[in-house]
This record gives C-alpha cells, sequence and structure tokens, in this order.
C-alpha cells in the first residue's frame, strides 16, 4: 500500500509549474533567447564571488572532520554566533547563539517554525496574496492555513479583515515582506499595527501569538530603501530567512530561524526545533555551507539588476495602461490582469511566447505575477513583445 | 503557546547524547587524548581526497547558476543518473533515474520512504538492535514502530518472532545492514527467507509489505566480503543511502532514496517523495553536493583503519573473556556486558575514562556498543585502559 494523502497530491496541478513547462518546451522548440519567460523566481545574478573564494579555501585549508564533520543538532556553534552577531549590528537586536537554528533554507525554517508553535487543529493566518507553497508547508504540520483577503491597494494589510480573523485558536501569523508575489514591502506602521493587535489579543487569550516572519527577499529592496525588521516591533517573532536570494544560492538550501530572545519560552524554541527535526527527517543543513556563509554573512551578489529592471517593466506596464502598485522590492511585480480571467490573459500571452503567472494560486483573483529575474537586454525584448501583444489583442 | 509533543521530547534522556557530553567535559578537563570514547559514531578517516578535488573544481570552473541553482523537486538528473548506473553496475540492478531520489542523508531518505508507505496508525517493524533514532522518524510520520527481539546469536534475524510480529497493519518492515550497532551483515539467505515471507504475507493480505533498507554502512564490510544488496531479493525494496560513512561527510547530508523498478506502484514513488518534500521543508540536498558526488560516485574514504580496528579490538575482547559476536562491518562491535546491569558497567568504565554505550536504547539489555572510530594507536592505549579497568574490577 502506499500513502493515499500523498498519492492524492500528485493530482494537484501548480499552475506555475505548468506555465514553466510550457515555458521549457518552447525553449527547447525555439531557443531561449526567443522565450519571455516571466514565470520563473530563480535568481539570475550570479552568486557573490566571495562566496565562492570563501568556499574554495575552505576546501583547500580546512581539516576535512573540521569541514565535514556532523554538525551539533542545533548547528554549529560559530555559525550560530555569526547570525546573531550579524542581525544585533544590521538591525538592533541582542541574539545570542542560542536563539539561532541553521536551517536548510527557508522552507526548512518555515517547518520548525509551524511545528514548534502551532498543534493539529490550530490555525495558521497569512496574508493573500501569498506564496501558495505555504498551503503544503501547514498542510504538513496538521495546523489548517487562514488567508486574510489582500489589500489590493498597496498590498500592505487589511486590518478589519485580519481582525475578522483572528479567533483563540490562532497560533501564529505568518508575514511575508518583501512579498512574494506582489513585491510590497511592509511598512514600519504596518507592522506596529501587527504588533499592536497580536498583542491585545494574546493578553486577552492568555497566550502568545507568534508572529512568523519569512524573510528571503530581506536584501532585495529598492530606491535605498530598507525593510523594517519586523521582529524589532514585537516580542514573539521567529524570524525565517534564506540566504538564496541574497547570495544567488537557492539550490543551497541554507537559511535560518532566528528566535526574538524576548518571546516567550525563547530559551526552549532552539532545542525544539532540534526535536522537530528528528522527527522531519532534517538533521542540520550542510556544514561546509554552514561555515560559508558565516564568513560572508554580510555580502550579497550584486542585487541591483533587479532594480534596474523593475523600472523597466513597470514603466512598461505604466504605459501600457496597467494597474500596477510600484514593487518595495523582490524580483515580482503583479500587476492587475487587463482580462478579469487572469488565466485567459496568460493563455493569450503564451501565444507571443510571454510567460505569466495568473494570481488564482496566490489568493487574489485577477492579477499576474511577472518575475524579471533575467538579463536586462532580455527583459527590454520582452517589454517589445508585450507591447505588441498588448496592441495586437488589447488594442493599447 | 508552544508545541506539547515537541516541548515533551526535551525532557527524553538520550543515553547516547549523555555519555557523549560526558566523554567531551572529561576531554576539556584532561586532554582529548587520556580519554577513550568508544561513545562517537564519526566517521574518523578524512574524506575521499577525490571529492575535495572534484568541489574545488567545481567552483573554480562551473557557472554558479549551473551550480548553485534550484535542483529539480526529484533531484538533478544528470545525478540521479549517476546514481542509477552505478547501482545498476555494481549490483545488477535496472534502476533508472526515474527511481532515484537524492535526499539531504539517510536521515530525510528514511522520513520521504516511511510517509510513502506507511499511513497515521499503520505499523513499521524493525529488528534489535535498532538505531534508537528510529523511535523519533517514525514516530513523526504517525506511524508506530514495533521492534522484533534480537536473534543475540548472530545478530541475523529471529525469523520466529517476526512472524509472530507480523500482522496486516504492517505497512514496512525496515533493515540496517551493516548493522549498527551491532555489526552484523545479513547474508543472503537472511534477505532471501525475509523476502520469501514478505511475499507470502503480502500474497495473504492483498497488499505489498514494502522493505525499507537503511545501508549508509553498506561501503564498510570486512574480510574482503560484499553485503548482499537487499533489493535484489525483494521487489518492493526502498534503499535508503548516504554517502556519510563512505566518503566521510556526514555533516554534508548527501544520500538518496532508490525505489526498485518492480515494486508495486514504483512509478509513483519518486514523485510522492517530491510532494511529501513539499509537507517536510526538505527541497532537495544541496545541488553542488549532488553535482560532486555524483563525480566521485564509486569512490570511498581509505576505509581500511575500521578493519584494522576491529581486528585489535575484537581480539581484546575475547582475550578479555567478553562473548561476542565478531562484526561483518560498520565501525561497531556489541559484546555481551560482564556486568548484567549494562549501563552499571558502563559508569564503572567511565571512572577509567573509558566511555561506552550501553545497549538498552538499541532494544537489547546486557551489551555494549563500543565504536572504533579512532586512530588506531589511540586505539591500542584505550585498549590498555580497558584491559586495566577488566582487571582491577572484573578479576580479568
Amino acid at each position: 500500500m502506499i500513502n493515499a494523502t500523498y498519492q492524492a497530491m500528485l493530482n494537484g496541478k501548480s499552475v506555475i509549474r505548468m506555465i514553466g513547462e510550457r515555458a521549457s518546451a518552447r525553449r527547447a522548440q525555439i531557443g531561449a533567447s526567443e522565450v519571455f519567460d516571466f514565470s520563473l523566481g530563480n535568481p539570475s545574478v550570479p552568486c557573490a564571488p566571495e562566496f565562492t573564494s570563501t568556499m574554495i579555501d575552505l576546501y583547500e585549508t580546512q581539516a576535512p572532520y573540521a569541514l565535514h564533520g556532523y554538525s551539533p543538532s542545533v548547528g554549529i556553534e560559530s555559525v550560530r554566533g555569526a547570525i546573531a552577531d550579524s542581525l544585533n549590528r544590521r538591525f538592533g537586536m541582542d541574539y545570542t547563539p542560542a536563539h539561532i537554528f541553521p536551517t536548510a533554507g527557508a522552507t526548512a525554517a518555515l517547518a520548525h517554525a509551524f511545528r514548534a508553535v502551532a498543534e493539529p487543529g490550530s490555525e495558521i493566518i497569512t496574508f493573500a496574496p501569498y506564496f501558495p507553497e505555504y498551503q503544503p508547508y501547514v498542510a504538513g504540520t496538521g495546523a489548517t492555513l487562514t488567508v486574510v483577503p489582500a489589500d489590493t491597494a498597496h498590498f500592505q494589510i487589511d486590518f478589519d479583515a485580519f481582525e475578522r480573523a483572528l479567533n483563540p485558536r490562532v497560533a501564529a501569523v505568518l508575514i511575508n515582506t518583501p512579498n512574494n508575489p506582489s513585491g510590497a514591502v511592509y511598512s514600519e506602521q504596518t507592522l506596529r499595527r501587527l504588533a499592536q493587535i497580536l498583542e491585545e489579543r494574546g493578553r486577552e487569550w492568555g497566550h502568545a501569538i507568534f508572529l512568523i516572519s519569512d524573510e528571503p527577499y530581506r536584501e532585495i529592496v529598492f530606491g535605498g530603501a530598507e525593510q523594517p525588521y519586523p521582529a524589532r516591533f514585537y516580542a514573539n517573532t521567529l524570524t525565517c530567512y534564506s540566504f538564496s536570494k541574497a547570495l544567488s544560492l537557492p539550490g543551497e538550501r541554507i537559511g535560518y530561524v532566528a528566535v526574538n530572545p524576548r518571546a516567550e519560552h525563547a530559551e526552549l524554541l532552539v532545542p525544539m526545533f532540534a526535536q522537530i527535526s528528528r522527527t522531519i527527517g532534517h538533521n542540520c543543513p550542510s556544514s561546509s555551507m554552514q561555515l560559508a556563509v558565516a564568513r560572508v554573512i554580510d555580502k550579497t551578489s550584486d542585487l541591483g539588476v533587479y532594480e534596474r529592471n523593475m523600472e523597466l517593466l513597470y514603466g512598461a506596464l505604466v504605459r501600457l495602461g496597467f494597474t500596477v502598485e510600484k514593487p518595495g522590492g523582490t524580483f515580482y511585480i503583479f500587476p492587475q490582469s487587463p482580462n478579469p480571467d487572469a488565466m485567459e490573459f496568460c493563455e493569450q500571452a503564451m501565444e507571443y511566447d510571454l510567460f505569466m503567472v495568473p494570481s488564482d494560486s496566490f489568493g487574489v483573483p485577477g492579477h499576474l505575477r511577472l518575475s524579471y529575474c533575467m538579463e536586462t537586454d532580455h527583459l527590454e525584448r520582452a517589454i517589445e513583445r508585450l507591447e505588441q501583444f498588448m496592441r495586437e489583442r488589447y488594442g493599447r
């Protein structure tokens, strides 16, 4: 017998994957240069050169035991210290190594954070638009994911809708800022109001509501701005991070959970993460990868291309009459679909070898997610093709 | 609120960890050279030099996208092919890349295998002595682990006890050969009889009983022998492997599940593993690590030291009058404790700075697990100390 739940998941069709597969098939047919694929969220800049030189240095100079030995179940102490120091320096926090748990990317970070503060039957709230993988991530814990409808004007938080959704079964609130897919950066005002509500309700219900902050795009913020650090505003915050986007290492699966030292039971959470690891088969990220990111902790890849691309694409969408909020960060933009049926619009665009993702699986209808992870000259040609499509099919 | 289940796990005391911590504390006190630590299962030989040179070459020559880009959710195709080819060449199998699922070590391999073929409420059977971490691994799936008492004569399988334990709720049987902690290598005869029983019962109950074969020690077999490959004898076999021991890379978390092409639903299992990954936060092992092990797929570290150490330690134990089965592989030996209370014996030995693990958590009373992952000259001094201890405390 095979497991019925996982077998049934095979029938779930991911629209993002389906569109990605059609783009790949088309690339094989007509060549990559003629396919304009806005569906991919794969960093398009090379990894930071300091990362490569650090890794070569580690392999050339470190004893194999030091580089490849078992990591303690809570991660390598020096790595945890380097992460804590960096967060303290950058965001005025007071983490110690005991608050840091290295993980195999943000996905594993979330897997631990969810399980530590939710129970089967409890509720985790998130805000549309949201990363569709949050559904299986939460389903795997036995908790349920409740989605608060979007603030479609600015993609901050619709607090009235949020307050209506809150109830005593809510164990945690999950945010993702800068946001995939909207590109929105939650403001300090948004984060303060969110914190205030969570504090009030936590007091009222006699238990902490945890804030789980998924921050893989933290370092990709535009206009010289910074993402206000959510944990600064709310004690019960678990910060989930991946180096995937900042260092362009998505395949390497390296990130962490940082537990706010002021959180309830802060001293228990990292030891609990180690227990959770035993039950889900995690057992630490790669030891050499831990050591390498600790050495380049404040470096990033050359991320400027994402802002240049955003400006080009945003300008084009505005010229073409799209209703679109200017992204504050990430490498996504999330305009309204000119056709109320976003899937139909995407199907039409595919006839022009333009591949975009309809918004439905992100919890918002009638929008499109466009990724601009690509060389700028390819984006310029993609925009020309988009202009042709909109002229010929939508008279713009 | 924090999760009660994982919080309760914090109170579970691991004897292995407790002894390891006492050994570490003692090393800090009197220096590593005076502490004789038989408690550790950390490979003591350096990683294969071909692995290091391959990794440096990859970092120096590969495009960052190719090395660090997202891995497909079922792993990198070329890596899956290299693993399939190696298994086919070595063991006469007929795997294709579609049967191979790269994982973050054997722990993650087991996490996927268990979930794919068991359901909450179903049963997984294993044989004492067994690796104690199987308990949390299985608990995390909602299934239960049933332990068949040991064949303490030779640490093969007590088939009468096994047949009594079998029942229609059994979804899978879990074996670990070469075995941690006994060092036993299951013979072809053992594997054939096991397969025959599983086939008969599977037919009787109308559903396949899967064999999950945990094989991280496959390459550490003594006397020029080989571990017969379990999947050759039984169609419904999921082979779980880690490169940790063969290449001395325990911290790097790289392994795989191989699905026997003749298994029921063989074509569904790898896609189901990818779904399981989404719910437990796995999402593939490191991309560069996948590419590196594929290039050195049939290499190993210099593993000969384990056999030299085993011969020395086995000879000493026999001279000292221990009842002990000679290990066929691994880097463990599992003698009977001269004191029926194995924990008391280990406490006494610690007074001589000898650190051994009592067998109770492995599901067998009255034995000791000794690891001989150490430099041979250190082992020789450890044996002298053991002789002194046995002379002074046990009159031998």
